[in-house]
């Protein structure tokens, strides 16, 4: 279980064309994970979600224990039975959410003191409580309880932090008594220092985690930045480990992620942007709303497969939006999920038949085109 | 096209089984017909109404014209193609909105002007209006403009809005010039006076409507006069054609209309109680934010045969609906329809086998079981 077979590597990128096995199933990485924040993806079934050649989803430590609990969710037996997914799931630790959702919050050695944001009662987390959550909600991949720093943060802040992370990950390793059922990955942290990132990977090396994520990008710095760390970052990772990078990104982020050897992404984007009527398409951004869409009775995007594609005009979707009709949460969401998904499909097509540098090449070329 | 066939008539009560065949398909009787106010029936694909036995749907006149207007749809090949529905589409005239809707009106021989309820902006609209836009939104049931005047209302007043809507039905068949495409209804109005539903059906009869309305019901009035008016009025009309009873109603109201000799029913009742977090079910009402349900894991109806019911337990349901989840629409949606559409299988069934009868006394002693 939990074994990572690397079926493919590029001669000419970082780019990597993996296998992890789970309990709930197989995932073909590179990989893109749909959000089910609140154990639902939102506006989707779960039915849906399959159809469309979803292989995992993520859901939400810090979200389900404030509501409705993991306790309940045990009682239903589990995240899986809850939200009739049968696939896997991977779950955060909850600690991005506490560092940036959460009201006012103490730091200690122990975890975290915060407010919840539903109805400011006191909640504390740490590395134990983070992992007793995520083992009621049984999902197959679990994250180690850390703190995602902002960017910027001072050194030393970011330093001690790292240390810190480092030592919850070996109280979630000591804490998870089930590691043939589920998965435990470890987060690297550092911001953008890369001397903290390697400290970070020191650290947690040792501890021999089944999968190591890539955190505390993606939280406001630019573009050109995140790109400067993932151009070293996964390669201090070990090479027969799968490497998630936590809450990316667009379908360019995606692209330049698995160019230096990323195989997992999240990311709420299509899901939210989906429900403010945007969507992302072969022929670049849509914008529903624009009245230039007011006639236009051909598809949101004529090179895609999905039911939105195949059975609606964006003259209807655009109807369907100015109306706040739930069927247009409904259908663009359905169209960005599988555009993500299909991306990461032709991504791993082109890897395997050692074409994925020019497929990537045409794919910048036609967005650049297109914005 | 547009024939009405009376396939069995019931010994025991006014109960009929028919069949009303139109351009997109046949129509078995009698029906419950979902509402697609906005030319979507709120929060399902039409792949979904299709796949839980939905025979026809309904869409509003009014509605479609102040937004997004019926040339638009006229230039998508008609409100079939715009919103993806192959199956009969019926359209109200807008009368009801016009009256029970719009801002403040002027009613005139002509027609009523009115302020839009979404911009305020001044809107004629008159018979010839209301055919027009049904022409262009390509339904296979139109309705005639009508005043659906209010219960209670003065005799006088009641008498004079009769006569009036029954020389716009007189308008509307003239500018209806395309009979073989599209059915036109007659709507008969009349209040809760019996001399005046007379009045109305006299001055329809002699137009030969390929089907009748009984508009002017559910409106306010007790449950006792509406079944005190269904006593009545469905008698006044040709056996040979179908009686549809407008915005009505819940599961006990629709058995109540069929045993009165009703074929067609509509109503925005299921799917606006499902967004609310209510469901119908065989062992009553569930409100499905009650704390009752909060570890109960069973389905909301464990009779039901629908996707809500066979995925997804009340505990999961409930979280949904208190986290505000779109989901939680469409499940509900999706088992309040199937809930109405099913009864009515079972109502047919019932009328065919000459068992309606005792499956309606049953139904209604279930019914006073679990309330």
């Amino acid at each position: 279980m939990f074994e990572f077979e690397l079926i493919k590597k590029s001669n000419k990128s970082k780019a990597r064309r993996g296998r992890f096995t789970t309990p709930h199933g197989v995932i073909e990485t590179p990989v893109f994970m749909p959000v089910g924040t609140q154990a639902t993806v939102k506006a989707m079934t779960t039915d849906e979600l399959k159809a469309i050649g979803a292989m995992i989803i993520l859901s939400n430590t810090y979200h389900l224990h404030v509501r409705p609990g993991s306790e309940l969710i045990r009682q239903a037996g589990g995240l899986h039975r809850f939200m009739n997914w049968s696939g896997p799931i991977l779950t955060d630790s909850g600690g991005f959410q506490v560092f940036s959702l959460a009201g006012q919050r103490k730091i200690t050695e122990d975890g975290v003191t915060f407010q919840s944001h539903l109805d400011g009662r006191k909640i504390f987390m740490g590395p134990e409580e983070a992992v007793a959550i995520q083992h009621n909600l049984g999902s197959d991949i679990m994250m180690v309880f850390d703190e995602c720093t902002p960017i910027p943060a001072e050194y030393d802040y970011v330093r001690d932090s790292v240390d810190r992370t480092t030592r919850w990950a070996k109280r979630c390793l000591e804490a998870h008594d089930r590691p043939d059922k589920q998965a435990l990955f470890g987060i690297v942290q550092g911001g953008l220092y890369p001397e903290l990132r390697q400290r970070s990977v020191e650290g947690l090396i040792p501890l021999d985690f089944p999968g190591y994520a890539i955190g505390g990008l993606s939280v406001g710095e630019s573009k050109h930045d995140m790109l400067e760390a993932l151009d070293y970052i996964p390669d201090l990772l070990p090479e027969n480990k799968p490497r998630y990078l936590m809450g990316v990104g667009t379908p360019a982020d995606l692209v330049d992620g698995v160019l230096r050897g990323v195989d997992m992404f999240d990311c709420v984007a299509p899901t939210r942007i989906a429900r403010h009527g945007m969507a992302w398409t072969s022929q670049g951004d849509v914008s529903i709303k624009q009245s230039r869409y007011e006639q236009d009775f051909t598809p949101l995007d004529p090179e895609c497969g999905c039911d939105t594609c195949r059975n609606y005009s964006k003259a209807y979707l655009r109807h369907l939006f100015k109306a706040g009709e739930i069927l247009s949460a409904r259908l663009m969401t359905m169209h960005n999920l599988y555009y993500m998904i299909d991306l990461m499909s032709q991504v791993r097509q082109a890897i395997e038949s050692d074409t994925f540098e020019d497929w990537a090449e045409n794919f910048f070329a036609k967005q650049a085109k297109t914005r």
